[in-house]
């Protein structure tokens, strides 16, 4: 895990307009966040809490009786999710729908995200947060707290195909002082195969001063709960890719395209655009060859400001300097992976003024072959 | 239902350019379709056939020998799916996923329109036809016959909001004389109510001449096996919006988008634009205030021409006039809907020499007020 101060340093003070939006479990909830800064107190780190849906223990039950009580609704009773038997993680089966798959008849990048943000929010409204999409606890929505996330990275192993089902186990725990993290493992349901994995950090926001908080002793309490007991993290490797910075695109970029407009299906309830919305941006400055060729193998994004309605937004690529192709991920050693990867560096910016509204940066394999 | 004639005056044979996409059962795969023509004989209409995977009564399993047997898939097993008993239609339930509300927390039309192909390609494959997202019957495949979407219409009576169940309906039968239709009805599962109908008008064509073709006897034998024995109609009522013409938008238009340009999320794996693009393409000329205050009642669309990766496209919208409200469909009569319904002509061209992509008509309800 990372320290405190490594994770302050990087994710959370380093860089003071991290942006919010769907991952962690909030539904279509967004939040506009420009320059938040700290402003709480406490030091522990947040987690979530409330009810117990399915598998409480007694101790459990007990503590969450100051919870309200959580109604099974009839999608609860119908989706094909469990809480794991420690009450510790979420697991969810999806069956792949025709309309998730593109190119290549697998499903896209896209469609991976959107299911992290399902099970996610399947997770948090199982174990009793509010089930608004803001998976606050009772205390969160005292004091007008919600999550915002810092950073997303998926690593995608094999892609699924239409009618294939995949299971995904999903499970929050602290980061640092003010973050929590959410992690989660792909499988393969027909072969137990795990298919990817992918980490998000997230940090506590006052919805009203958009100023980012620590996370006060009664909240960390009705967090706590749902913590794996001992640290479990979906990429336990000493040099994971889910660590490393995302270096600032150097301008004149190699690939743009300038002018990306939100639809009307890009934006939630509260008229921004949704994070999925900018993976499908950074997607279209690659140059159309790596898409031909490769298929997507790793994706981290930090998330720094968010776009509205009427942004006009430029996505930019670069291939990524050779020095940097020391993190590859745990598929493979970086030398073997050199021969056939492809980094890129990626900026989403405003048109209009040049901020920063995420980096991002991808890791491409040459793509299997299918029938 | 519609005479032979008249669906071929006005859909088939009148549009010499009528185009694919995966609504009636195709997965990922559609077929760029430039000035299909009649070419064969056979008077009869396309219908669907093949082995049963559930419901099969006696008489339908003997006639289904003649196809190869399907194993139910790991997919198949956990759907919550059923043939209905007589074995003419078939049923789903959907659980509404957080990432597909958008504005107003209740879903987009693109989140129906996409759970209607997916219901159909569900019971394309469960009655036997292709699983490689074609849902073609044997003898279609030997012919190198594909399904290609004339029409799309729906009506939506209530969104659904995220967790919500909806339990859509669907089946087919013949129309015209080279015609299909699919029907759909969607409820709200927990209340039984009926939240939305749709239906769509699908043609055959050649994958290699791109010429539309006539269904054969044989062909019309391995379909007719799952059609209801007695004309059954998702809009059974006289006069309703589904048999409605659309007029061509007059120049200049009122409102429009111009420039708007595929995503790599939009293409299918033969690098067509899918058809729920088309939808969005279409609210993107709306005017703001109309989707500020009003919701989505019906939708039509004529399927004309097919984009491709490179096509700029312009969205083109004008308020339809006031002569054309006397179809406002089965909610309410033509003079009360007047005072609050609002109804548009879409255009989508191609940006380059004006050809027309599609035709479409939609009507918009003064929106509910939600918490």
């Amino acid at each position: 895990m990372l320290s405190r101060g490594s994770f302050l340093k990087n994710v959370a003070i380093g860089d003071h307009n991290q942006c919010t939006k769907r991952f962690f479990n909030s539904n279509s909830v967004s939040i506009g966040c420009r320059k938040p800064v700290i402003s709480s107190s406490s030091s522990s780190v947040g987690v979530r809490s409330g009810p117990v849906l399915a598998v409480a223990t007694n101790e459990r039950e007990s503590k969450s009786k100051q919870e309200v009580s959580y109604e099974p609704s009839l999608a609860d009773r119908l989706r094909l999710g469990t809480m794991s038997e420690d009450g510790m993680s979420y697991k969810e089966k999806f069956i792949v729908r025709c309309y998730e798959v593109g190119v290549n008849k697998t499903v896209t990048v896209e469609t991976i995200a959107n299911l992290l943000q399902e099970v996610g929010c399947n997770h948090a409204q199982s174990v009793g947060f509010s089930t608004d999409g803001f998976a606050t606890t009772h205390s969160m929505r005292k004091l007008h707290l919600i999550w915002v996330t810092a950073r997303m990275y998926i690593e995608i192993y094999k892609y699924p195909a239409w009618s294939d089902v995949v299971e995904i186990e999903t499970w929050c725990q602290s980061e640092g002082r003010i973050g929590t993290r959410r992690d989660w493992i792909l499988k393969d349901c027909a072969t137990g195969e795990v298919i990817g994995r992918a980490t998000s950090k997230w940090l506590m926001m006052n919805q009203d001063t958009r100023r980012l908080q620590k996370v006060t002793d009664e909240v960390r309490d009705e967090l706590e709960l749902y913590f794996p007991k001992e640290l479990r993290l979906a990429f336990p490797e000493e040099n994971n890719g889910s660590l490393k910075k995302i270096p600032k695109l150097e301008d004149p970029a190699e690939y743009s395209k300038l002018g990306l407009v939100p639809r009307r299906a890009d934006l939630d309830m509260n008229q921004h655009v949704n994070n999925v919305t900018y993976i499908g941006w950074v997607l279209e400055s690659l140059p159309q060859e790596i898409i031909d060729t490769h298929e997507l193998g790793t994706i981290t994004i930090d998330y720094r400001r968010e776009c509205q309605q009427d942004d006009v937004v430029d996505s930019l690529t670069s291939v990524e300097p050779i020095e940097d192709t020391d993190a590859l991920g745990a598929n493979g050693s970086a030398t073997a992976a050199k021969d056939v990867n492809k980094s890129f560096l990626h900026l989403l910016r405003l048109s209009s003024d040049g901020l920063e509204i995420n980096r991002c940066r991808t890791e491409w394999r040459k793509k299997p072959s299918r029938i």
